[in-house]
């Protein structure tokens, strides 16, 4: 942590601070300039630097080792790949994971995944318990959801992502589910965080819609410190002015996190944009910006579907975009 | 529900449109404009707008009735008033909450809630259970601090008030405290929105980071619709480029939340801030704007807080400030 | 336009509406829903919306008409293509621009250029006016650093484009510059769009940094509203609360103009991340999603330049990237 | 500026990037830490900070000098006071400004100009140059709006304040104005800013709607270092993703800028909010987080302005606000 005073501040204001300083547990290292003194505070203790700020002669205090330890590429410089029914996401390789929004009747996720696997999917989404805006629309279908997810996978040798949304939960989700989401609602409740930094399961982490990169790092590292090491990232679009999409996706976190993590990060297109015309650009999009895999919603009639149909691909359209999909990965040395 | 058609559409397509709106089981109103034709979708079942945006031909649909229900002042005209201690939120009433950020010990919180209650102070805030970005950081006395919280209180006469994070806390806040908080990371956690919609104690709801104002209106309808009509809405600040401040506080809010729903809403200046310094102004200018109370984080000892301590103010601070805010609210003729 | 009154209006809330609109203008056909009355304003009229909002027993007044004309696909359907020195902007052409961020001295423009000739590349960027934040930072060369483009751009068979920062220094561009950019802060700068539209040149309209894609849309009315109906627009980032990339890269924005406008839209990936090592990922998909074209930052010697160093490539980097960009295009059938 | 080295950086490392910043002209001052040697690069010169970035084994690279100087209040610790026909803005003097959004006729300004002198206002605004987003929408009258707003200004002794949208329009703008806006859209407009820096007029520049506090304050610093000291900066809200107004209201930009500048910041509560039942709370709130002033659109007839109407308050409701905010002033020690 450097400490940057005033110019001109007063020889007491210095000593002052070194003394609250090393009061908390810190060394303290003085450096003169032509303008400011900078106080090097040197340690590992933890302490919000606006305490310091707030002292006499102080102009501004800048932390300088990073918050995330696990997480970092620093800590482990290689590529973590989360491995899933022979699914791999990370170090080149590219995962795809398709399904519908919500889970809506063994019919209906029968039609899905029997279409999926037929393209070469083996990872299945759909959503058990939905997290709505209002309370009065529909909810899902609950455990029965999570049945009939497990069951129509198991049909086709496709492993189940399906999302958390409470610490009760969890035991239902260590019996039926593969991958447990942690939706963008959800990316700061740490205390589902923490409970699922204790079980051994891959952990899909969505980022918040207010979210920093670095704050997505952080849930990521409240995992990792519980012993979970197999998270996976997601970028689904931010909150901006932009109207015209339902969410700004970012795809330069895609460079970002690669460059400062060892944690996989893959692309939701569907929730982002909102719309099912936008999906297969922005899929290309992530593809060719280097994404380690996405998640895409496909619904056999988006039409009728209870939920968020209107940025589901058909079927077909998801099989013509899947082909796309490996033929760019190719150009750009990585693979489905 | 609007449908504007696209100028130039076939018959064809309209006659589309309104098959598949009768199928969901909606009116269908035609009205033919010289530019274009709009369908009046009539009927009150909930439907996805883009699932008809959509069908071809479709310009735009355009929802026009309000999707809250409880919260509007339509559904009561009349203000709620929230009243704990014999202190009121809301109809004219100006509540204030005051307290330190953590309960960190007894003699800390009893420090605070002496002073507090020697200015007349009624209600004491304090973190027990806090969210904290960092794993790393100190994460609250948990139930201790609840009991701390509570004891501290009874002795002064006080009521209390501190932050709920997870479904299986709920009990525990019944048993130690007068309004359960839901923070800002939780606004649309909804599964514990519903818990708190089935008890009978009131809710303090903090505005998402990236929540919009129709959106912390749908997050206290969940609550409403379980039956708990006591609900205080609080403006904390959001997300924006700017990082002088910690967060952007959008005071706009109040004047608006006012307009379209009868439930109290009250600042607070501390979080959204994040500098002591700034507390004052924006308490001030929260008064004027018509806010119906202030949470307010005070410290007996800021510079050895365990948490936010650069945003509390000192006791004598909050006593000069709460005198002038008392002088402002009687010249818009309200009162605390 | 359409104007949905309140429930429970009264009927002279009604009538005094339809006889505001018939004063503007507009006719009015009414239409009674089970809980709205709409009223449909049908007419060219142009008129601020709230004016009407504020009448008693309104709700709320919705646009149908787009304010744009001249851009919409509604008026041409087909693909504007803009063509310079036999570059192609759209229609499924990709058209590439590169060069130095300011144009520093002869010797280091001849050098860029000759290695980006080299290349293929056709259109050369340079800086000759700069915007720059802080009145004391380098401001470019003015009319020298047009000439300087000038001569080394036709040494080497190159077209050249340049930002005009106001009316003023147009004549110059119109003698030394085949592509007239309009940079971010200007986006909204009327006067200088206005000016812009008498003339027959090429126009780069870059998206302002908060400016919405209707926003950008209109600003593209307002040149070719003055006959000039060469624009091509570009994508270089939005200012959102992310702070690890300089801005963010919004490229939804790319499939979202091409379906609602007929003009071509160019992504610029230096000044939207602001770091060289961004660059290649970001421009990949970019060219994925589906863009017209790219304006990229090179440098003969980033470590040296004046201004944006760090996010210039080395020649030899752009030139590996700009392979990897037409292997990219091939598979998704465009050409560079 | 301080460079923060990555842990584990070779001594190799360490003297390059010394290497580098001396010959960019700074001097080094090494500090070695537990984990990381940070190098103070000591000089005036005005440099990259990405360039250093970019140098192997950098981890960060921080600023610790501010980029503005006119405007700080290190330059000039005490309030600048500008002084504009009697009424004074900074040092507890809080200036009102009110008047239509434009110049429609001279019966309007002179109807408006009557009624706001009988009420005390002295400084009297209105539109004679309009930024429209559409290029379809009222422009304004030009010269002739300047003409009318001088001639009702002198007849009730009030001095006169209005927007320049370009270079040119400064004669006419030193013969007819006494204060010169610069609108949000033309904050970073920097030549403009330049030429307003050479005159010796009062300058009322307005915080672009996605500019920082930062930004704003660089912004004044062109104007003050062509010579003219006489900036009064204006906050009107910024985009943020909240619909329910048109902007965001930023008060806490008051005492940000406040404690960082000299120079005194007003608010524009009209445009931000967009309609007319906000104006007045939110004045309110101005003044009470301590701004130095407010500017306030009001129009004789509403409902029949060609621009805005919707947000101008009538002149009775403006009589009643500017009573009201008096009481308020007094309260907190400041005065109109």
């Amino acid at each position: 942590m450097l400490i940057v005073m005033q110019s001109g501040c007063s020889e007491d204001n210095i000593s002052n601070v070194i003394k609250f300083i090393k009061q908390k547990g810190f060394d303290a290292h003085v450096s003169k300039g032509e303008e400011h003194t900078v106080i090097g505070a040197v340690g590992s203790k933890i302490i919000d630097k606006r305490d310091i700020e707030l002292l006499n002669g102080v102009k501004e205090v800048i932390r300088i080792s990073s918050p995330y330890k696990l997480v970092s590429r620093v800590f482990k410089p290689d590529d973590t790949i989360v491995e899933v029914n022979g699914v791999k996401f990370g170090g080149g390789n590219i995962g795809m994971i398709a399904g519908p929004c919500s889970v809506e009747s063994f019919e209906q996720v029968d039609a899905c995944a029997q279409k999926l696997a037929s393209y070469g999917v083996k990872i299945l989404r759909g959503g058990a318990f939905k997290p709505r805006t209002s309370p009065y629309s529909f909810q899902g279908l609950g455990e029965e959801g999570l049945k009939i997810l497990r069951k129509a996978a198991d049909k086709y040798n496709m492993a189940v992502t399906s999302e958390v949304m409470e610490i009760n939960q969890i035991p239902l989700f260590l019996k039926y589910v593969d991958i447990i989401q942690v939706g963008a609602r959800n990316m700061q409740n740490f205390n589902l965080l923490k409970n699922l930094g204790e079980i051994r399961k891959p952990i899909l982490l969505k980022r918040g819609l207010s979210a920093t990169i670095e704050e997505l790092l952080m849930s990521a590292e409240y995992i990792m410190s519980g012993g979970n090491r197999q998270v996976i990232l997601c970028e689904r679009g931010i909150r901006t002015f932009e109207h015209m999409t339902r969410n700004t996706l970012d795809l330069s976190a895609i460079p970002v996190v690669q460059k400062i993590s060892h944690l996989p990060i893959i692309v939701d297109p569907s929730h982002s944009t909102g719309l099912r015309d936008k999906v297969a650009p922005m899929s290309k999009a992530a593809v060719a910006a280097g994404a380690d895999g996405l998640i895409i919603e496909v619904h056999n009639s988006p039409e009728t579907a209870l939920c968020d149909g209107a940025q589901s691909l058909y079927p077909e359209q998801f099989n013509q975009l899947f082909t796309e999909l490996k033929a760019l990965a190719n150009v750009i040395n990585k693979h489905f």
